[in-house]
């Protein structure tokens, strides 16, 4: 029995093997999208070459990553480098290649957390239990959800009925998990935090042409707290700000269900329509 | 006479010299802030490093600017390469250097426009008109305060009152243009999205050690629109996350005059109270 078999999808699907300062990955079918793979998945395999340097002081606090081209499917490079250590936080260069093409760049900050006065301005939204809230169907969706339970308590795209009229806004707010389950940490909080349908097709109420061009996480919680929330399912919440001639932001954060703002993100996002 | 005596100081600030393929630059007085220079004007320069690169194409549309590091006052080095040219997008990879060390790490993506079906979300505040709003006093502030005119609405630290109760939220809205005035472009919508006072400071209502650890921003308007707009003051709105043991984040909107979202801007602050 091979140990990969015992292995989660999504460990097996970021696994990283480190080569002369280099990381070498490979894409995974159940992380697949229209075009290349899944972006959250590709933005949680750059922090993980960070989280596995060994040079890395602290825990994630800000991440950015830029989808400068397409991945084809198969084996990639990550590079992760140190730019500059301090006492308490610690800047990262990263960068994905295949062959001598740079694919994606982006930059993460580490940073080692101390006691201060501390509180939530945002609000956890009033929202159904996941479990009172359907299971977003899998027919026409690209291989990636089939790794996550996604229940959309509003705004979903019903792409697949005649009602075409358009939605008065873009929010959605919804329950993800991983499927099969597994336990929170940085590298699955980073993937969920993208896991949401483009906030042009939920507006518009269609598919249309949609990538993400750029991705930002500030994560607030630490390892431990994250590890302690089990495999729950978090809440996404993301809303578009201005959709303007080919491109479009949103901003979101993410919940653990007990009410803990873990992370805010945000990103930019090209549109054709 | 010297023709530099006829640039606006933000100009002069931001002035780059390429000298093969690095840009030289230098701190200046007039956007001092407590410690090193003030990290709008920062981010302002590392994306000028872009705009004047000889192979850029498009306009900015995304900008990431880590602060590693104080930049002790005096010269800088600015590097500034396309990681990935494509059709329609660019994608950078900035940083700055004093001697060897790295002190600012960032990615900016500059991309050309099309015409798309296109619409805000997010609503323009109401507010008073900019006259009818009095100037911040400039007693206590940092220098490059003195290079703005901010005109707070709501959410300003009162620390120099005997009043030390806590504000219930961190949001600020204000009117913030450049002093001398100045026609707005990309460089300085970059610095007036930092033009904020921490959010902790307007929460507590205290000075307490703030500084911004990473900063994005998404541009939504073109050179042309932005130039259109003259030297009006800008509405900046930003609201704070989360305080969460040493960081917190805030978001926020730059608006027109009259109404446009010309960026949208988040950040992750390291304070200590």
């Amino acid at each position: 029995m091979n140990a990969q078999e015992n292995m989660h999808p999504f460990d097996l699907a970021t696994k990283l093997i480190s080569e002369s300062g280099v990381y070498r990955g490979n894409t995974s079918e159940a992380y697949d999208n229209m075009v290349g793979p899944f972006g959250g998945f590709i933005a949680a395999t750059l922090l993980r070459a960070v989280l596995e340097h060994p040079e890395r002081i602290g825990e994630p606090l800000a991440l950015t990553i830029n989808y400068a081209a397409p991945i084809a499917n198969g084996e990639f490079f990550i590079k992760a480098n140190p730019a500059r250590t301090n006492r308490s936080t610690q800047h990262w260069l990263v960068e994905l290649f295949q062959g001598e093409e740079s694919i994606i760049t982006g930059t993460a900050v580490t940073a080692k957390r101390r006691e201060t006065w501390s509180d939530t301005e945002v609000k956890f939204p009033s929202v159904p239990d996941p479990e009172k809230v359907p299971s977003i169907p899998l027919e026409g969706s690209p291989k990636w959800v089939r790794s996550y339970d996604i229940r959309v308590v509003k705004g979903f795209p019903h792409i697949a009925s005649e009602n075409l009229k358009e939605n008065d806004d873009s929010e959605t707010i919804q329950w993800v998990q991983d499927h099969p389950k597994r336990t929170l940490d940085f590298l699955s909080l980073t993937a969920m935090s993208d896991a949401f349908f483009p906030r042009v097709f939920v507006r518009r109420n269609k598919i249309l042409p949609a990538s993400t061009v750029s991705l930002t996480i500030y994560f607030h919680e630490d390892d431990e707290t994250l590890t302690s929330l089990g495999a729950d399912p978090i809440l996404g919440v993301t809303r578009g700000l201005r959709f303007n001639r080919g491109f479009f932001d949103h901003t979101g954060e993410m919940w653990s269900k007990n009410g803990i703002l873990l992370a805010s993100t945000r990103q930019v996002v090209y549109y054709k329509d």
